[in-house]
């Protein structure tokens, strides 16, 4: 696929006209990069069919800037709702996908975005379905904006609710925090060391599906922190449990240049948005068992238990620093990075 | 829900921030509104099972103004998914939802929009089971972009495919065409016929639905003409088919004052997006029946049989012109009417 040949160097209003251009923009770039039977059907839908109960979720990415260090948009699309779907302890299957787009977005960037998309999709094993392209004015939108919604099939051993927590669980997590958002900060920021932290967004769907063969019902949440951070995760889980969450501040997991450029822009790694990471509760008899499965597991090399569910401080997560205190960790009230996902 | 007890005027970037703000909006406005058992769980996704095969359709809303005669964003938005997931010969279930606000939004517009959308969704027998609210900075947007994604059961008797049309076939549609177009265009260009023109917005399912109980699979297609209209509905049908189709100009439903507007502003109304209406292409020997069933729901009281289709002029839509002409109808080529849906 050759920008060069396509007719056309950028988006503009009459490739969302539903005329021919359209057609056109589709047929070239779109269908040619997704081609399967479902998207091959051009209807307004598809028909899929499952055999089991499905998980669905919606996002939509507003990430800026589109390219970053470590990805763009497009796989960020693409993962951050296969990451949802699979929190839902489902097996994600198809996507839809709907482009918002600013008038006199480069032609090459879309069509980067677009193979970006069936990368990403390729690699977490799921198909583009059906999709839609809209086009705005300059100045009324962003450049692009992408939604995707996700549908899987739930995992038959999966049985994820905060119903199922209990006193004593543990709370693991498969990796090092805060890398995405201080990868976008920093870009934004124009700061030094931003050639070296790079966004963390891939897919963990597979390695959740090895949890749910191994373990079954003994793992009791899947929840990934990405807006507003563990901190903010944590805190809702504590207040839909109606107990409390107790995490330790020396295991959590954090690069050293990640830790630095927090302090440097005046940032609570804690806040900070991820898009690889996600942490399970599981009953405390399995967790060495899961920590030895995930850090077998490229996605989760540098898994740890950060802490555990407790009887007390009902409804808050208090967190033990690493200077022997304690500190209560609220949610994020208003905006630290808009826009970074 | 009153928006001055809200304890926030308008949408602001924080809103969007996946913390205590985002937690708020979504307590007091979305789950308050839309309430129900899947929504409820508050996780990243939903659970939900079907016994047939699903179609699933996505589409995303930016029409401009966001209020317009007939309707507004919120409820288009509904309609819009419903009639596709329709469109597909199927019984729509769920929907889910997902907002781009720009920031500076006013909460009483929100409000109004959500009001919409919950009445919408009740009207078609839907259901919002997950969603995504996303805020971007002013100047970066255009007050609020609309995704919905449907997904609805096929219907048992459905057997709906562009494979199933034969020549003799007749192409028959629910009511005047080009009222969404022609509302908003009018609206935008201020003329003085605005007051009396209203988009044609509405649900379509329960037609449909009644249409396949009676005639399973001798209905071949359904197919609603948004952007691009008519003409761009049936020339792509013509060339999927590779047969021919026929229309006659003098059966094609539209309103006096609708054919004025578009005459004032120079438009052809077979390329006016629609947005309650829809097409359906039949067996011949139960056009008249179809037509029956149609006229006597107040979707379809003034259902008319435009055309056929020919096994001459292949892959063309030839229209028998009032004056007695011919003339060849061709896809919308650019942009007529940008930001109508």
């Amino acid at each position: 696929m050759d920008a060069k040949k396509l007719g056309f160097d950028t988006i503009n209003l009459g490739h969302g006209s539903g005329g021919i251009m359209t057609r056109d923009l589709l047929d070239k770039i779109i269908f040619k990069t997704f081609s399967n039977p479902y998207l091959n059907q051009k209807h307004d839908g598809s028909i899929v069919k499952f055999n089991n109960e499905i998980a669905i979720s919606t996002d939509s990415f507003v990430i800026s800037p589109i390219f970053f260090k470590g990805g763009n948009i497009g796989e960020l699309a693409v993962n951050g709702t296969v990451n949802d779907v699979a929190m839902c302890g489902a097996i994600p299957k198809y996507l839809s996908l709907a482009f918002i787009v600013e008038e006199g977005l480069q032609i090459d960037e879309f069509i980067k975005i677009v193979k970006s998309i069936k990368d990403a999709a390729d690699k977490s094993g799921v198909q583009i379905i059906t999709g839609d392209t809209k086009v705005v004015e300059r100045g009324k939108g962003d450049k692009i904006f992408i939604n995707t919604t996700g549908f899987g099939e739930v995992h038959p051993n999966a049985n994820i609710s905060t119903d199922n927590i209990k006193v004593g669980d543990k709370i693991i997590v498969n990796g090092f925090i805060a890398q995405h958002g201080m990868a976008i900060m920093s870009q934004r920021e124009g700061l030094e060391f931003e050639s070296t932290i790079e966004s963390d967004t891939t897919n963990v769907n597979y390695l959740v599906n090895d949890l749910l063969n191994e373990f079954g019902d003994k793992i009791h949440l899947f929840r990934d922190p990405t807006r507003g951070g563990l901190a903010s995760v944590l805190s809702e889980i504590a207040t839909d449990i109606n107990k409390g969450i107790v995490i330790n501040e020396n295991k959590i997991p954090l690069e050293k240049q990640v830790a630095a450029a927090c302090e440097i822009l005046g940032l609570d790694p804690l806040y900070v948005a991820n898009e690889g990471v996600f942490i399970t509760i599981v009953e405390s008899d399995i967790a060495d068992a899961v920590i030895e499965l995930m850090k077998n597991d490229k996605k989760g090399i540098n898994t740890v238990c950060i802490g555990e569910i407790t009887n007390v401080h009902h409804n808050k997560v208090v967190m033990n620093s690493s200077i022997g205190g304690k500190r209560i960790v609220t949610p994020l009230i208003g905006e630290q990075l808009p826009r970074i996902c």
